[in-house]
């Protein structure tokens, strides 16, 4: 039988779980919403249940289980205190699979880094080395792939981008600092500066659907937006020296009105000369890329001979 | 007799060469001024020499060579073409040292990984798996050590941390771009600022001397520098989640003028909850750390279990 590995997503709205094949492929999926408790036994509950389930579409049968967890999470300590799951404090997340998913070794990855990890294996990332994956959502987020692996960092919260600061000036952000890429770009804060400029709409889906109509605030509001995300891909580049950067969520739905004045503006804050041949694209798959990434936590990693 | 590798580094202003034993310990050390040539062959000459005399105080027993190099280099190809060595364009640096001294491995690295390795063996780093060494003086660079390895990313010139915009309406910068934290805390650039505001000094080091003895904008420049400084840690911290931030370099020995404003500000700026232990510490070595890290190119590196 077809080598299986079990793939866990934890999120702040819903808790997934499938089988990848050893290619990459999703073989089955279940998902339900994250409860919405205080108890973090009721959140584990839904996660075994997903866990059971897929166990038992495979027969039992898995040669390992890769977590996705939503951050940020302690990578040293196995454990995860996910923002939008608040009963969810420092939870032992990988000795709970350990214990559900006895005989099989059990990885853990911050949901960025697993995004990136799927769009490497499966997405719009196949055979670059170095990339960036990242999401434009209700907030920002991101991974790295860096040579060929994953990089988690200290305690795996590595490739939290969205708080990479763009403007020391800038309006305040969730985490306490000013000037966060997240606090300019995020689909709520595009929104926000919108309204603010007299656009009578909802939220970032309605921005775009004005966008494409023409508003000229919606159609600002992007090229601000986007603007702010080339100078943070400008210095992720010049930190990290990468190839690639893939951008996913709702905001990049957006396509063109997005990515447009984004690849614009990066002609602009890219100036070194290794940059010049960062590309940037949207993502290759859609919500299944952390399943996906959280399998590919598992896979051996290829032993390259040391650069130099 | 004692293992002893031979470094080679390349700057813009001299050439120093030497022979690092197993304990990192620079045992001699010879120093040219980088010749002032439009003839790539006159440059390599005065490196030629340098190799050469090494040898000769090693009696020919090395067990690698090790090359620190001004960038941008080009790590895949050997080559590098050092800003300030105009006569260096894709000097394949690395096929002449393997041809002057042939036997054994050979190792090239940029200056900035260099001196964080530098660091990581003999300096302020030991012990610290996940840092950023950089240097502010006339320029800002940098290089990364992660999971206690040398991080070099695609071409070689990952850790190009002068380059990060923290300012995206801000000074142009030599690079192209705009805003970059080089362009707003370089020595010439804190002077220039303050020289605009009316000090009457020439250079980083008469701002220095004027800011300890108390000169408003002298004190104002330095803390202008530092606010740009912090909001780019805070930023890379966010995207590397690191242990440590070194600072070397000319400005750096202003010592609490420097630091005691970066840290205050880099706590306004590092909000999330993994950079609350990041620290900023000034390095532990002075000029000889290109040296001690382009030896430690050839050091191996600690085979750990994957994380997660």
């Amino acid at each position: 039988m077809a080598r299986q590995t079990l793939a866990l997503d934890i999120g702040g709205t819903k808790i997934a779980a499938g089988l990848v094949d050893s290619d990459g492929r999703l073989q089955c999926e279940t998902r339900q919403p994250t409860p919405h408790s205080d108890d973090p036994e009721a959140v584990w509950a839904a996660a075994e249940r997903a866990i059971a389930d897929t166990l038992a579409a495979a027969n039992g049968a898995v040669d390992g289980v890769g977590i996705s967890s939503a951050g940020p999470i302690h990578l040293p300590d196995g454990t995860t205190s996910p923002i939008n799951i608040p009963a969810w404090q420092d939870f032992p997340i990988r000795d709970r699979v350990i214990a559900a998913v006895p005989g099989v070794p059990v990885r853990l990855g911050g949901d960025g880094v697993c995004m990136a990890l799927g769009e490497h294996w499966r997405g719009a990332g196949q055979g670059v080395a170095f990339l960036l994956g990242m999401v434009v959502s209700t907030g920002i987020g991101g991974g790295l792939v860096l040579d060929g692996a994953p990089y988690h960092g200290r305690t795996g919260n590595a490739g939290h981008v969205g708080h990479v600061i763009v403007d020391p000036d800038g309006p305040p952000c969730v985490c306490g600092a000013r000037g966060c890429v997240e606090a300019i770009a995020s689909g709520p804060h595009l929104a926000t500066w919108a309204r603010a400029q007299g656009w009578a709409g909802a939220d970032a889906k309605g921005l775009a659907e004005a966008a494409a109509a023409g508003n000229r605030i919606a159609l600002q509001a992007f090229h601000r937006g986007a603007r702010a995300i080339a100078a943070m891909i400008a210095s992720v580049g010049a930190v990290c020296d990468l190839d690639l950067v893939i951008i996913g969520g709702g905001v990049a739905k957006a396509g063109p009105l997005l990515f447009d004045p984004l690849r614009a503006e990066l002609k602009n804050y890219a100036g070194l000369d290794f940059l010049s041949e960062l590309r940037v694209v949207p993502a290759g798959l859609g919500g299944e890329a952390g399943l996906v990434g959280a399998a590919a936590l598992l896979r051996e990693l290829p032993v390259s001979p040391p650069p130099g």
